[in-house]
């Protein structure tokens, strides 16, 4: 292929991110994704300041490694597009970015809990996920990403891992291409979920669980019920496949 | 209207509560809904075994006060349709019995901690949730109510409560009429999950909050943001018109 | 734009602003949302007693400052209008009110955990967010706010706040304009619901994690996949892809 | 029927499995389901490597017993194919394997706490539910069974029980026929979310409760305002209605 023809093939796979990370609750109507232009390492595409689920590929941008679009057109751009900057001029092996609201990081951004890898397709957290405070650098600010010096201690704060947290915010997520940082957005979410439900768990208390006569009972009472009435296997079938066609409707 | 006026009416109504019941998450592919009949005290309208999103009115089938429908041909009939029969047989203000596997509930009824209200449209819980343990009256069995016997314990458990718990499996509600026995089903599942998650609250841990500071510049920020860039408030506005049509696609 | 003009538009706005607060899980089918008479400062306007997600402009009416109906034309009125009438009594700066069941917030109303911002858009929060007790001025009630004497005891215990929540019932929540107030509302929910899991996650236990080894084995394996198998970052793509199809079926 | 006609008929329902499964939430776009060839017991079939949602019939291979297609004609197969091969090897009776990243699982996988039997449809739980640590036998790996080795381990693991979990990773659910294998995974998700929030509700705190007098007069509210105003169970009951319809629009 062309590098044209690559680069609108990488613009598509950008409008696609887009929708992805919103349809997982990734993003909600805010966060922003972006890719390093193949041919000018400095500089980046990313949308117009927008909901994420209604990019269109004419809706991205480019912007230069300081974060300014080349051709603004009175368009608006996102405030906190200096994460992407930032990251870029650091990471030189960072070919995407990904800043997102991802509901279930943020508790573990305000307590003491550090995010770690418990399921293999978020093996990448075991280097360790940095919480950054914008405390630490900036005092006390609107929490927003919004100038080249934030951005710049966002990514030092990052440093050679594929994820930060930011306290109370959210996280930035990185790659060596876009469609790898996705597949890591999409598993800090999913891994963030499933550490929280296995923490509370391991501080849970006594339940009453059913005796092994009641569980071998039930068995035969299914047996049973094939001859004539509600419960048996074929009839959980017919449930199931009921449920399938209403959410199919 | 005339009693046969009356009647189809209110099989239009039990249609329309197991739809609802089922769009609610309070019944599955499982549970089941009935009436008194209006003209026979001693008898009740239910659907055959069927899954209770398909029900329709050609569906609904004529019970007597012992659970034996007055006309099967051939169709499969709940095998738990003696928590029915027996309450009806027991509690002469019971108009409408349902019997739902609602998920929230279920660990109030495995732990020591009773299902009390919290919100105002679960007000009729106030008389106390009692739990059916089917352990106490039969021992070790399958855990179904499959026999009158079993109804007539479940029965003596409920007493003069509209709601009572069965240990591991699901509840009973009951009302004076459908309507009002519907409402009080939706609003026992969601009095239990708002219930546990206020009980969990209380037991909870310390975090990291915002500051006043942050939360004041936050404002500014916005505030600056109306002036070019993508954080004001009619930006979240257009966010959320955004999910809307996402939601009404 | 004429005044009339002006007002159709905002009538228009808080049309949609029952459609979104119901799309976002703020509303279900109770709560009212309502904005100050531009030209009459003394009057404000609000839906007639239905299901937030079914109002059209013709269901908009017209109150006096009492809570009471300019012309009510036999439609019924929500019985907790006077929420909205005394807060537009005693705050000036308020043009917009919303009165909401919002089922994250219910838990803090009835723990001695308060709500606090955690998230930047939820920063309005932080002049504190203080419950009312209904039992406080009025003893044992119905817990509705039905009376203009229990409207005006929400109004002081809300004092100069954006948000008070109400004990086992809900929340009202009001802004300097509509669209505000519907932020601040929609933020409100969201900041509740992660609280609750930071909090229940700061007193957690302990799990089992990837090592270090599983991690980067996990991602040896990826390259090795790429070479034939099914668990390279593109067949994640393709999977990512495939849910985005499901969602928009 | 004639074997062929029975092959075609369960190739219809593996194809059926692997949707529904996906729909209850036990396989995102990972997982596999297979049954045992009704003509040759060391054979067995299940999908090319691909989404389970978007599978059909004519995305069904066969697999020899040491988990090679007997005709790969250039299609991708799953890695982890030694999971069914490796079980259908050791158990005579199983006739059907199920791998699934059920996420209600996975936190039984990482903590102290065994996975048992609440509700009845669960019951097959009670022989107890074994956790596959694969670095006992394997040392540190990218936790994918993706050798027949890894795979016996596996099956050793599983023992003479329905369900095996995966630790960090998910589970395997066997039965003697396909329904009965998806009923099971199924209900195995569904017994561990109801699972765990039980045992987070038996170690909560306090919380402040309606008190009898307030829901009494909520009651009596109920009946006043079936004279004219917004909260009777009439009401209720057209808010419900109004809900289903926004579910079926």
């Amino acid at each position: 292929m062309s590098a044209k023809a690559d680069l609108i093939s990488e613009i598509e796979d950008l409008v696609l991110a887009n929708h992805i990370l919103h349809a997982q609750g990734v993003l909600d109507s805010y966060g922003h994704v972006s890719f390093r232009s193949p041919e000018r390492p400095d500089r980046f595409f990313m949308a117009r300041a927008m909901a994420p689920a209604r990019v269109t590929a004419s809706d991205i941008m480019e912007f230069d490694i300081d974060g300014e679009p080349l051709a603004r057109g009175g368009r608006s751009v996102y405030s906190e597009r200096f994460i992407h900057s930032e990251i870029y001029k650091k990471r030189g092996d960072v070919r995407s970015v990904i800043h997102s609201h991802s509901p279930g990081v943020i508790p573990f951004s305000v307590t003491d809990v550090p995010l770690r890898a418990i399921m293999p397709p978020a093996g990448f957290l075991h280097t360790g996920v940095p919480v950054y405070e914008i405390r630490d650098a900036s005092g006390m600010t609107d929490m927003l990403v919004r100038d080249p010096q934030r951005g710049k201690a966002l990514a030092e704060s990052l440093g050679d891992h594929a994820v930060a947290l930011m306290r109370g915010h959210g996280d930035v997520v990185v790659g060596p291409e876009l469609r790898t940082a996705v597949a890591r957005a999409v598993y800090t979410e999913m891994n963030a979920r499933i550490q929280l439900q296995a923490v509370l768990l391991a501080a849970g208390g006594r339940v009453e669980y059913m005796t092994e006569e009641e569980c071998t009972l039930r068995k035969a009472g299914d047996n049973l019920d094939k001859r004539g009435s509600g419960h048996g296997s074929d009839r959980i079938w017919e449930g199931l496949k009921s449920e399938l066609i209403d959410k199919q409707d």
